[in-house]
């Protein structure tokens, strides 16, 4: 399609799926839930849409070369490096610039690089419509998913009036954006039923997003100038490491979204996940009649609802349930399913004892 | 010390270390509490006490490979194949017939080869006692040790009299044997405070033992015969392959000690385990502030009691209790500490599967 740029997000670190995401390694580049690596499921679902030359990757200087590897069917141009991590927002300011000076009517599909679509064809259908809303005028379009059960650890947006873009398809104005809410008050907005999951997908044309940047966070929108210009010159690297060393981590969603007065949401429902944690694959996997998710050879005695990651090897359980068994050539983790979150406590004591070989 | 012999029985097959032990290496030729395997160990408890040449092991045809090399100062000629596993009583026959031929007078110290023992020195004491009690009479002497806790898996020893043997040393009539009473049975046994445990270990003259044999088993009493007829003559090996396919598997403690009418029994107290399962290492192994048991790296968060084998690997643990955990290059063991004698039904599971190369 013409006029259609992805920008994708790949710079993400994490420690969630240590031991086999490393510093080195981080989840979009590991094949967590099939053969192919998270990024290059990624563009998988994207090219039938959108061209490979259209599509950009920002990620890490350390990824770089893993990146461009696994995405072998991309221009290397269109790898991009941040110079370092500062969250969304500058590095969507930095693809805005590429694709701005490309083409400044483009619509511009941004999206993470980790997250799992089961239903293609509904997700082309999402972005098909959420394209026709970014073109209709100058909207941020988000992509929400319908809460599928009371998540606490997802961002929430409040759909208001629908906004009719063409006959029969509906999306809606966003009333309010709420972060990470309670318990509490998840049941409450599910109970509502007019809120949805902030799955961190947008889509608007380069100089929607441009102004936005301009009257919501203008020391970006300088940056972003700077580096229009310095584009296809020597200097290039120089200006955008700059304003990467001079801006602050912030969101997209804290820098912009939040304060924008006209977004957007389309209702996507097409097997969506962030796969936010080793258990979260419980949801997403096929579980087998024990109710476990494996890649290996089981051998289960007297154990349930486990999920066992260990390639190659055959892992056999006694009276094993609700648990996290993780395997990899030098470290092996195993933990609670309900306990996920404390990985980064592991990583802490790894640190403080200085085995940094294995972070 | 002349006219003393040992005789190691190392032909146990047992899956309960599995994964780490496998058929073709059983419990005894595994390091699983120190850097020497358990047979080495038990050689080396041994040699300050009886010379190498008189250290005889009797094991399967396909273990002997590797215990040659374990035992690699040992006469090779004094690692003798038993043809087929029979249990204890036709190995001892064996054992009886070669020693018997050197030295009819001579003592024999018959023990396993998979036992822990962590006082040498009071080791040394009760074997001293013990060989001076089988010297005295026409006894069979069998080592007793102190129950530390109500344990169902062993046999237990009831002790009659004090038959004094030298000045103030006892040793005792042996009322009866109980072969793995209920754990109500046990609890009586303990409160009795006449019971210990069997620890598989004997002490007797080769003619005493040959004369158990004539009167108790005498089929195997006739191929003890011909075995020594043959012995250093070409026919010897085919001779024992016929006494071992003939009889029936029966434990020298059935066949023998139940019966026969003197024996005696010397208590031991030198820290001993039969180490009869992954969960017997909390035992006789260092815990560490967590209450774990390990010879890896471990990074523990709100874990504790747990046991876990994974030499030179990181072991991360968030929020296990009382587990077993064994890697190994081609299989995972995640196990409850109460639950370690169902590693068989795992076993059960890989033959079903035909998965033989875990076995």
């Amino acid at each position: 399609m013409k006029g259609l740029y992805a920008v994708i997000m790949a710079g993400g670190k994490g420690t969630r799926f240590w031991p086999y995401s490393r510093e080195s390694l981080p989840k979009q580049l590991l094949s967590i839930t099939g053969h192919r690596t998270m990024i290059q499921t990624t563009l998988d679902r994207l090219t039938p849409f959108i061209p490979p030359e259209n599509v950009l990757i920002l990620t890490g200087e350390s990824y770089f070369e893993t990146v461009s590897k696994q995405l072998s069917n991309l221009p290397p141009k269109n790898i991009i490096v941040e110079p370092e991590g500062k969250n969304t927002a500058p590095c969507i300011a930095l693809a805005t610039a590429i694709v701005q000076e490309k083409e400044p009517d483009a619509v511009m599909v941004v999206l993470p690089s980790d997250h799992v679509i089961t239903d293609t064809y509904r997700f082309h259908q999402a972005l098909d419509l959420a394209v026709k809303a970014a073109r209709f005028g100058p909207y941020l379009v988000t992509i929400g998913i319908r809460p599928t059960c009371p998540e606490t650890g997802y961002g929430y947006i409040e759909m208001g009036e629908p906004v009719p873009i063409a006959k029969g398809e509906q999306v809606y104005a966003v009333r309010r954006f709420r972060e990470k809410p309670s318990r509490e008050v998840v049941e409450e907005f599910l109970a509502m039923g007019n809120f949805l999951w902030n799955s961190g997908m947008f889509v608007w044309t380069a100089h929607t997003i441009l102004s936005a940047f301009m009257w919501h966070m203008p020391q970006l929108y300088q940056g972003i100038k700077k580096i229009c210009e310095s584009l296809g010159k020597p200097q290039a690297k120089k200006v955008i490491r700059q304003m990467f060393s001079e801006v602050d981590p912030i969101s997209i969603d804290y820098g912009i979204m939040e304060k924008y007065e006209k977004v957007l949401v389309v209702e996507g429902d097409f097997g969506w996940s962030d796969v936010g944690s080793w258990a979260s694959l419980s949801d997403i996997m096929t579980r087998d009649s024990n109710g476990h998710v494996s890649i290996s050879e089981l051998a289960s005695v007297d154990s349930k609802d486990s999920i066992i990651y260990s390639p190659g090897k055959l892992v056999a359980l006694i009276g094993v349930e609700n648990m996290v068994i993780v395997d990899t050539d030098d470290a092996i983790l195993i933990c609670r399913k309900d306990q996920t979150q404390d990985v980064r406590k592991v990583i802490d004591i790894l640190k403080s004892r200085g085995m940094t070989q294995y972070l």
